[in-house]
């Protein structure tokens, strides 16, 4: 049984500098913990579960769960009405050592909502996309928040947090970027290796970024239509969906 | 100034059953109020706006404008913190008389996430599509939470409940379903004028509905990814791209 002072310990990993200091996270619910627990990508260093959770646990983790009362789950959890399974895993230590000329990486630019970079991960894994380069001021993909809406995606996706100019600027396939005033993305000719650029939701790609990107696109709007801006997560599923064509 | 009892009853525009008993519902802040009233499709019956917000009534409508005090804004909002300028209208009656054979529609079989409705209209509205086709029990776009979603995009945009599959039964141009085993739609050649069906978040189309649709498509899933369904709004996003290459 965990200890109280353990307990706070793990709710604390809802803050990202207790997460920093521990080079630990939480992951809530069945199904993004089978998905962890399956692809043996990301390890799970501790697992709790409610009595009435405990046939849910995976086998290869039966070792190392704790069965915990739904009061200690409560307080543990950083939800307001806990599912009732809980794993605390390590979080993993990715490296880009070495590009892929042939693959497709997505690059975010101070994306700030959580939901958002959750919804890129999805998508990432959908379209088989194995690494996402994030700037040090992209939203923390490792908040509880971030982890549910990646529905288990996080265990295929490879996320990195890193100076993304310099790391655009030596990298040795073509970078894009969406801006308003780019190329329309119907006419591009849109290798399969490159780097995609998503901007910030409010104010798109940073100068300095701007500054690497070697080809401009725009996703065209139709019509009479005068909406602002698509959802960076919208313009992600859509260029995603072209390239892919 | 509103009465006591007219500030209750904008509040209750809430609520579906008030919203459908008058006819009207509420929309708030001023990007969306300022689409609204430059598009000339939704009819504004009553405009209020705290002093602060008094500069951003639009010219058209100064001559119905109030002022009210931060205090009766905040009982007539159904925001936890009110922009300050609310707008009570009258809801349209749009009637789908008329097919365009060269058209894109969208139709939505029980989207419930009013989230997931109004980004589907934004997405509508990027795209060009006039007519969103709804099965009477997708979430009600006239919800302040969907309302605010659509972020304008409503007055550009007709959302039309209807018993939907007696419409699709009768419509003459071709219905397109996504469902998981149909035809890849990388390899579909898709008209112009079509209607795209998508389904709820949980349980995709309706056997109702599928039995109408004519075309099954396949957003297909690249590499060793096991992740189970894409969003609807992001399948959404993913199709309008690729209608419109």
């Amino acid at each position: 049984m965990p200890s109280k002072a353990h307990i706070k310990n793990i709710y604390s990993l809802k803050d990202k500098k207790s997460r920093q200091i521990s080079q630990l996270f939480t992951i809530e619910g069945i199904k993004s913990i089978k998905e962890i627990a399956t692809e043996d990508t990301i390890v799970i260093k501790e697992l709790y579960a409610v009595p009435s959770m405990a046939e849910n646990i995976p086998h290869n983790y039966s070792n190392i769960a704790q069965i915990v009362s739904p009061e200690e789950m409560k307080q543990m959890s950083s939800q307001s009405t806990p599912e009732g399974i809980l794993a605390v895993c390590q979080i993993p230590s990715h490296t880009l050592h070495e590009w892929d000329k042939d693959t497709l990486y997505i690059a975010l630019d101070g994306i700030r909502d959580p939901g958002n970079l959750g919804t890129i991960i999805r998508l990432a894994d959908w379209f088989g996309v194995s690494d996402v380069i994030c700037s040090m001021d992209t939203v923390d993909v490792y908040n509880p928040k971030t982890i549910a809406s990646t529905m288990g995606s996080i265990a295929r996706v490879r996320v990195h947090y890193v100076d993304l100019a310099t790391t655009l600027s030596r990298c040795p396939v073509p970078v894009y970027g969406t801006f308003l005033n780019g190329e329309n993305v119907y006419e591009e000719l849109l290798p399969m290796g490159a780097v995609m650029v998503i901007g910030n939701e409010a104010h798109g790609i940073s100068p300095a970024i701007e500054a690497v990107c070697r080809e401009r696109v725009t996703i065209p709007r139709f019509g009479d239509s005068r909406t602002e801006s698509l959802n960076a997560a919208m313009a992600t599923a859509i260029l995603l969906g072209l390239w892919r064509r």
